[in-house]
């Protein structure tokens, strides 16, 4: 199974980083930044040094490995992966989610991960062609998106 | 299935933070704390004060839920914890280790947690009933430990 990710509006550059670690781990050959993700492909030196530098905190080089690209407009950018037979699943907590377990992936998978707090805008979801959603028994109502993401690959590329 | 954690040289808070945030996600009640991991119950109020102002920054509440106690000798915690009828299963990387979706587990299981770099040491790895690994697909060879966690917890507590 070929899996890529989307990461949208993540807030934190030490999660980005972890996001980096975990997907390595799971075989991800490509990230895709968008929205306010830091864009440490910056055309500017100082900014692409100061973020390479903290994301390689918590990435471990796996920064290195993994493709990564900056979409400047993810719209354009998801109809044109539809196009080529990318199946965009957004994980986020939503009514009309399925449950990780549950889920029977096909295809070429494209991941969305959405904002730490705010999780996946609106407009996206309506372009998802999945929701999946990690059963949660505690209390609390989310995972870090990182933990969240670690789960999902496992899921998809080990159960299949 | 119950399932309860011990972290067990732990370096940094925010990990373990993460650890207390994932824990609880999938409804783990008890967290042992042991070894140089960060011992948040201290009894000097200043050392107590400072740990539980860093480990919320990524408990985000967790810590509040999540029963913890530290433990100042493991291999007697065990011995114990053996006789009651708990299983050790630690989460490492090892010749012996049974990948995770092939691991079958029974019982109450406490999943033993060891270092972010040099993971559980030898004379505890010994003392486990079972180790279990997260099958790796990518040229880096660990998980960061809380997401290695979250893979652990969901794998046990959802495909059984």
């Amino acid at each position: 199974m070929e899996i890529v990710i989307i990461a949208h509006n993540i807030r934190s550059v030490l999660n980005l980083g972890s996001i980096f670690r975990t997907a390595e781990g799971f075989g991800v050959r490509k990230i895709y930044l968008s929205g306010y993700t830091p864009n440490w492909h910056s055309n500017l030196p100082h900014v692409r040094q100061k973020m390479s530098k903290q994301i390689h905190k918590t990435a471990l080089g796996a920064e290195e490995i993994v493709v990564s690209e900056y979409v400047p407009d993810l719209i354009a950018k998801i109809a044109e992966q539809k196009k080529d037979g990318w199946r965009i699943v957004g994980l986020e907590q939503d009514a009309r989610a399925i449950l990780l377990p549950d889920y029977k992936p096909s295809g070429k998978i494209a991941l969305l991960l959405g904002e730490e707090v705010g999780g996946i805008e609106n407009q996206l979801r309506q372009l998802c062609d999945d929701l999946i959603e990690i059963p949660m028994r505690g209390q609390k109502e989310s995972f870090n998106v990182a933990v969240a993401t670690g789960v999902a690959l496992y899921d998809l590329t080990t159960r299949r």
